[in-house]
């Protein structure tokens, strides 16, 4: 399933897309629960398939079963309002408040070896906070705090549920699914001390979605094409099969120091081409399309905004 | 007021602690509506004085001002069942789940003198996540990842309300108070890569506590004493008047980037006596007892426990 979260009418829920539709998860379930005579169906509907997706993936395999069912039943019934127009709605971004937010640097085999560097021992993690998610229909704002805003394409994995010492063998048990994210970067701000956080955990700089893509329809998330295009130019291109750090491997290795939760969002990191080792360095400007696409995943595209003080 | 996180019987809620005494806020504040007639008085209460502590932070003043009027009531009735001995409770982190945990690297003026390095321009900011709190009651798990487990002293503050762009002049009408904070580090995880957040968030090195001193018992934040002792010998002495960033600058200098929210936890900085900059190298063990004192907040005291594989 491509699981979304989305807003109409100013009410946000989580669905599922399908061929230009998005199913109600939530009120597909509610009205499958009432027609069956349900006692309770609302209650019922609030236990195994809230509205928030961290709140359903914690329902784990059972609300996974429930949402298939009520994709089935929506379907199958005429109810138009289970079964909305992808246009008549807005996609957030699928995860909204995660616990962490954990970023993988220096993690692309090419472009570690192309920079003359010896591979990591070990991954190289860092932090964005949840004030730094937007939406796939978000623009990025551009906060008049440096000129030099970069972007990085990156495939990004959700956990599913509570993960602590998790050995890479199961590691993909604890995976929910996959979307693309784009850990944009204030390069000066990053670079003026020691740690990075401060230049990449600006409010906006994490673009997430469209979509999560659940673990089953990935068997295997190695060997996906990932490229970026800033107006339509190439700048990055690789293969998650050029994760020097698997995605197995980052279970295991960050889950022997920290409980991994639910809806905790992890970035792979970003292959070559970043503007910042461009010569001459190119910076994103007011107006430009960030536009990436991960193989079996899809498309996350976002403008750059200038915020005025 | 110092506000506590308590548990009784397993039931987890806010509190005030004072001479001994903890007094139950939302049991108090339900209890004082129910004697007044109020219709949908459980209602109201959860509105305005919820059992968890951002929640009651986000009520801002208003909530602020029916938790002192639910104080007074509780002092004047001779209901037991809202003042509580100190104890028969547990005391836990005053905030369980923050959205953010900013710590500040390199702040106190001395030691970064007495090392012969300049000044820093600007503050050095990394991350913990939630899964790194524990209380004041809980032991400090040293988990079997290294042997280089540190103590770092830290005079933490609390946002109250939502943070962006805030003047240094406005910026501690923005804190809802003050605790004490342990930024538990391992040593050669924090230094394997050059970004620190693996030694930084592993679970349970985050003790937090006792209370939340509220920001109107400490005008100034400046000046207060800070000390910390493993098993009875002093290893850390400073003041906060040596904070190179001061909390009006760091809230001015933060918010510029990310906007803070209710319960979102900074971290100030260490003074200089950490394990693993004496000669030789201290590190802490199974059973000591790390303790930390800070004028006007209190004392937080936690035992490392060997964590068994």
């Amino acid at each position: 399933m491509k699981l979304v979260t989305f807003t109409i009418d100013e009410d946000t829920s989580i669905g599922v897309y399908q061929e230009g539709k998005i199913i109600d998860l939530h009120a597909s379930f509610l009205k499958q629960l009432m027609t069956a005579g349900e006692a309770r169906a609302q209650e019922i509907a609030n236990a195994h398939i809230p509205r928030d997706m961290i709140g359903f993936l914690e329902g784990g395999e059972k609300s996974f079963a429930y949402a298939q069912k009520a994709v089935d039943f929506a379907l199958q019934t005429d109810d138009s309002s289970l079964i909305l127009d992808r246009e008549d709605v807005r996609l957030e971004a699928p995860i909204q408040r995660p616990q962490k937010i954990i970023c993988v640097g220096q993690n692309y085999r090419e472009h570690i070896l192309e920079m003359g560097r010896e591979l990591p021992e070990y991954p190289v993690l860092f932090a964005k906070f949840a004030n730094a998610i937007i939406g796939p229909e978000d623009n990025i704002p551009f906060h008049p705090i440096s000129e030099q805003l970069d972007y990085e394409a990156e495939f990004a994995f959700v956990i599913g549920k509570r993960a602590k010492n998790v050995s890479e063998k199961d590691a993909l048990d604890y995976v929910a699914g996959y979307t693309i994210g784009n850990d944009v970067t204030y390069r000066d701000i990053q670079r003026r001390t020691p740690q990075w956080l401060q230049g990449k955990s600006v409010d906006g700089s994490a673009p997430l979605g469209p979509w999560l893509v659940t673990s089953d329809e990935i068997a295997d998330p190695s060997g996906l094409d990932i490229s970026l295009f800033v107006n339509g130019e190439r700048r990055q291109k690789s293969n998650t099969e050029n994760l020097v750090f698997t995605i197995p491997k980052l279970v295991a290795f960050i889950s022997e120091m920290m409980t991994l939760e639910p809806g905790d969002i992890i970035m792979t990191g970003t292959p070559a081409g970043v503007g910042f080792a461009m010569e001459p360095q190119r910076f994103l400007k007011d107006g430009d399309i960030v536009r990436i696409e991960i193989e079996k995943i899809g498309v996350l595209e976002n403008k750059i905004e200038k915020v005025r003080r």
